[in-house]
């Protein structure tokens, strides 16, 4: 593996990649690839004449993913795919998604520009509609080439436009039938893995000062989007404590405990995260001067940490029982729409540690706390494993941030893996 | 007295009068007398029709309060007013403001009936826009009467018809400049008091099983309409505890802290009300897949206990600082708005609990939660009281609710006071 170590991959394709698809898609304060929409489709128009000048043979499927691929040595054997997407979130960064397709074209543009031929045929596969901004629909694109998308899917409609997942595919002159069909472009069984390279979302490479991570799994738990408390509204001056039905303080009580049941696990070296992202009260019948009859409260709870997610689903029916008994409301968490934790193929992670070893690159590792196309090829049953690297400015900002030379190393990583995979 | 003691209110006006005006206000599912426009103008009709025919002298002043006297034995002595409001909010009750009218007016009716003549005149004064749902100003027709209404109160819109208080009033054929020059039609040196009767807005004369109560104080404190928490908004799964900025966390500490300070007091016996009425994020900011970057909250803490109220602030103060340290967060209460309590006039209190007690009628004891007409007078110097009447069904609902058994035991405090004072 010595030879292969030092291939590097093709920066300059990457670089120059980058900044292409930036000017293409700047929409101030930061830029836009809008799924199925123009941005994301002047993407993948960047990215395929960067593939093709590379010598990369590139494809299409139905639902508008792009595949470029590198012949190997034994073309029947199966494919392992290198992937990510080309949307964007509105005014988001340039890195969410690109990053790891220009990570994979620099990997085979290195192959074929150092004349080295992978055992077996490596596809960048570039995906649409990853970010669920635009539709409220999971990894679109890659459950469709999977055969995956429930058809209803289709009839999502798009939050800016109005129009439907499926009329955006056809617009761009795409088959939404086939996905109706359940048609799929890749059989996992013809599929030697899946590999994301992805920005991280969080500040935790940052922090322990690594490029990379290699990611075992991808965070699940428990989603709750329509939580609602209801109690009684009354006048807020009038109403002595006992005579009280007071959502938000019901809410208030929910929130802080949960908070302390997560102290308790984060102390315990448990690593999970629980989020109360939109909470409040209806405006038409709230006051400053009334106690408020009812509370609506959105709660994510995430990790790969199985005890610690069952713990604190515990707490969670403790405090709701404890807020409707201390408070007089009605507490309704609605339905759990969290998926599991996808714990990615050992062997593919394993894969990944070694690659990164060979080549001397020091690396973390974590689990992802948000979704990624990768889980759409997990739960597929494709091995599936990823890669983050450094972002310093959060997720979905325009502030996102990633060095060239953190970027050089997931590169590099990728180069090894498809040269020996 | 014995012989006063006996002198009954006209319950029959009263009956008749609360009869009438129901009718006129109906708006299903309850009845609305908006402030300044034709419900509430429609129901001083009612109750002028209802003061004329029991021989009262009826005038208006500029601001359109309605006065109906009664004349006594010495004409220019002090008179005493005997007053509620005549607006309700939108879809509310008949009994909150009508109730303290029909009774003011049924003691007078008793003493004409009687040939009895009061030492004093005794006027049964009929406000305006009490409710400050209408109009953001609180106590304006009585604040106007005593020229005490801040010229700019009168550029409030009204809040569904988007006209200013001054349009409203013109509208109506009375004259907001003497409003705005700070005329006043009544001059507090020559009033000897404002009683007002007002059903109980909350719970407590039906758990104590009384009919009335003597109101010796009306509650103030600390009103924070525009607190903001200040964090920000990162990605839900992507963000470990250490990381996070989470505005909603910080809320919930806060009010839940702010509870458990309240339920300490509340354990040592003393009397404050905490309400956080408003609560929410950033509709077009927040998403259950974010941790929320802002929040804002209403608090308001009432009540006529110093002590208790200077421990509920202090300990506000520390949560702030703790959400902060905690959190990472900027915690902003804005500015405090709420009144100083109110701790009516001792001696014209000891005249209601003497009337109660000379007639037998067993009285409650207790603070006004809300503030009320009587506020006003107190605040420009009128020595003033109140009476509760016990209401089954809540405040500011269809479902409020008066026996008029409890009405008749207040009317006779009131017939006895106009009697005697």
């Amino acid at each position: 593996m010595t030879e292969i170590a030092r291939l590097e991959p093709d920066l300059g394709l990457a670089e120059s990649l980058l900044s292409r698809l930036r000017e293409a898609s700047l929409d101030p304060p930061g830029l836009t690839r809008d799924a199925y929409g123009p941005g994301e489709e002047r993407a993948h128009a960047l990215a395929i004449e960067a593939a093709e000048a590379a010598g990369l043979a590139v494809s299409r499927d139905f639902a508008g993913n792009t595949y470029a691929t590198l012949a190997g040595a034994d073309r029947s054997a199966p494919v392992l795919i290198i992937g990510s997407h080309l949307d964007s979130v509105a005014r988001g960064g340039n890195y969410d998604g690109a990053a790891g397709v220009a990570a994979g074209l620099a990997a085979l543009a290195g192959l074929v520009r150092a004349g080295q031929r992978p055992k077996r045929d490596v596809t960048v596969m570039m995906t649409r509609a990853e970010e669920s901004v635009w539709f409220p629909v999971s990894f679109a694109g890659a459950r469709a080439a999977l055969g995956r998308l429930p058809a209803e899917a289709l009839a999502a409609r798009r939050s800016d436009t109005g129009r439907t997942l499926a009329e955006h595919m056809r617009a761009l002159g795409f088959d939404p039938d086939a996905v109706a069909a359940g048609r799929r472009h890749l059989d996992p069984a013809r599929l030697a893995g899946f590999v994301e390279a992805h920005i991280e979302q969080g500040p935790e490479l940052v922090e322990v000062g690594r490029a990379v991570a290699v990611v075992p799994a991808i965070s699940g738990g428990y989603r709750f989007r329509e939580g609602r408390i209801t109690g009684a509204y009354a006048h807020a001056g009038a109403t002595p404590k006992r005579g009280r039905r007071d959502a938000v303080a019901a809410l208030g009580h929910i929130i802080a405990g949960l908070g302390a049941a997560w102290d308790r696990l984060e102390a315990e070296g448990h690593r999970v995260v629980a989020t109360f992202g939109v909470v409040g009260v209806d405006p038409a019948m709230a006051a400053w001067s009334k106690i408020a009859g009812e509370a609506r409260f959105t709660l994510d709870i995430r990790g790969v940490d199985l005890p610690a997610l069952a713990r604190l689903r515990l707490a969670l029916d403790d405090l709701v029982a404890e807020a409707a008994a201390k408070f007089g409301v009605a507490v309704s968490l609605g339905p759990d729409t969290g998926p599991r934790p996808g714990f990615l193929d050992p062997g593919l992670v394993q894969r990944l540690r070694d690659c990164a070893s060979a080549r001397f690159i020091p690396f973390h590792e974590m689990p992802s706390g948000g979704g990624h196309d990768a889980l759409a090829f997990h739960e597929a049953g494709v091995p599936a494993a990823m890669l983050f690297i450094r972002n310093q400015g959060g997720s979905h900002t325009p502030d996102e941030a990633m060095a060239m030379e953190d970027f050089a190393e997931a590169a590099r990583i990728l180069t090894t893996l498809a040269a020996t995979h």
